[in-house]
């Protein structure tokens, strides 16, 4: 078994609150992400893949059909948008990195699975210093 | 003559356009960046400052009021916030890297004087691979 | 199960040697890092964190008061520090980036139970070119 | 346990293609990697070794051995070389990440046992978007 | 005047000889990149542009342009192929990292005062250990 | 003229204060890195020479030689080091990163001068946050 690794990035806004919390419970909770005005991050995307190598031409998987895969199914989604409003995926949930992340591991699933392989897990950095890793329950 | 730098970041949301201009004008000169439901980014500030290092202690610069500085000056106003609503040195000007940059080197200037250095340089990564520098006017 | 690292970093002070071994043997076992007079790194620290998402905030953890864990179990005691002489988990060890991520490992355990999550593993770079992993026994 | 990461790179030319495709077969398949006049990358190669610290000197394994042993069992071989030409663990192989990833177990992993511990991965990064692990099978 | 960088990669192999050295002179000048099988490297280049923003949009160039200039005269040429046989602003030069900045200055002048704006520096990272930087004559 | 830089790397330990300081003031001056029992860096060195490239070559300099002149006027003095009691160009000079830069010049302006080029900056990250430059004087 070999694991793959595509890195991608996009960018987007995002604002993490409730809206039966009240104002002060929202920063207590959320911090200053819970800002009303919205802010925004570059987040770095790193979907792993697993698979044995083709013998023959020892490739675990198509990549640039992967690749086009995340695009359609992710990228175009996510990037340059806000994540409350405008992705279907995260539609009634608060847009934690925890959830985004889940909701593009539900994304690509069946996506890879269709290519001959299996997704292993799904990394998000939302900045250096804050980083979400989920592989599927 | 040294040249000190100091690394921060913050994240913000923001909107490139123009009011008077056409949806489609928008989406022609800002790309993606004119998404009228915002998005954001993780932006890496570098602010460069130049002076003789002290013959006794050696430092240029006392860093410690110099991050004070950059913290009130510059990241307590764009840290979660929105640039095209929240930030004082940016109102009415489109929030492109080029105008935060420069309104960023505004708002530190006189403060690195008064501190007894030069400020020689800002900036401003908004992506790793777009970087705006500006070296004041 | 979702996975949420924190990454922070410190710089110390140590020395590689053990006090019953010739000086000879201990550059032949520790290298460079046996100087008597010292040495330091910048050590760059990842703490993964495992445990369910909220159902209702998408949060595994509330990170404000990780980060806090970690600033007073940890930063706090090993940052600007010498890592042979001042740190109360390394008493009696010699600090090589092995016993030092056992001793992180330790030092955070209890408080990220406390916090209603798991500790998964310790990360500690020191060197982009040399890193440790603990996952505890 | 411990498990112990040493990060190396090198340089090398490589094509990717097999020889009874047709030209229009291997770029569908390669891509622009089957370019017939080769092209090349910096590869970086994180090798994960496991194993328990000695009580008394807290390292996992004599780490200077361990950079010798990646040296000769592999950096001398594909350093600045042609890797569908020069690499003798490549021969009859197509020159792929998971193929150079496997190939360099494969020649590491006999050595790291006789120093007292055991191989845990392979790590290759081809560029910073695509990377390859490989964990023995 | 703002200056603005726009980061792109390409992977390309290549060997520095002289046609009329020997080989040990080859090697002795330019050591193991002389290796007559090829090597190659992941280049980054970083392109910076000079110019005043737009009193009105704040942008300093139509930055996809620079994109498409850049992709068209530079990546499309050299991403992926063989420096010494493939590209033509290097014919009949040695193809270093020197040569290389200098060939990519020249492809890229005269598009960018087309854009109104002026090409500033190349910027050429070869490995992270090894950097160009050219500003034209 | 081209600029070419070589990236390198050093490990050591330093105490920034002044013995006719109270502990105090040095505190006040100099913060966390007054520490009586040390502490350290991983240092980030690059050294920048400008020169003609040679017109048969393509080189402006001979890389292999300005490696060996930065080992053995720099990194054998300073790696894995105390910078306050053993590097012979910083004696009497409390080791900041300015004065450990303009130490650095020093060391290396003389012997690049006599491999034909010229020294034109030496740039020193003793974290990922904090940067030196010094261009000689």
């Amino acid at each position: 078994m070999v694991y793959i690794t595509r890195r991608e990035h996009f960018s987007a806004a995002h604002r993490l609150f409730l809206p039966h919390y009240e104002e002060d419970q929202n920063v207590d909770v959320f911090g200053k992400c819970s800002n009303p005005n919205w802010h925004g991050h570059n987040y770095i995307l790193y979907v792993t893949i697993k698979g044995e190598p083709d013998p023959e031409t020892g490739l675990v998987i198509h990549l640039r059909k992967v690749s086009q895969l995340i695009r359609k199914q992710v990228l175009e989604k996510v990037d340059h948008k806000n994540l409350n409003l405008e992705v279907d995926f995260l539609q009634g949930k608060v847009p934690t990195s925890e959830n985004i992340a889940i909701g593009i591991w539900d994304a690509l699933e069946q996506g890879i699975k269709a290519l001959g392989a299996s997704l292993h897990s799904i990394r998000l950095e939302q900045s250096e210093n804050n980083i979400i890793e989920y592989f599927g329950n």
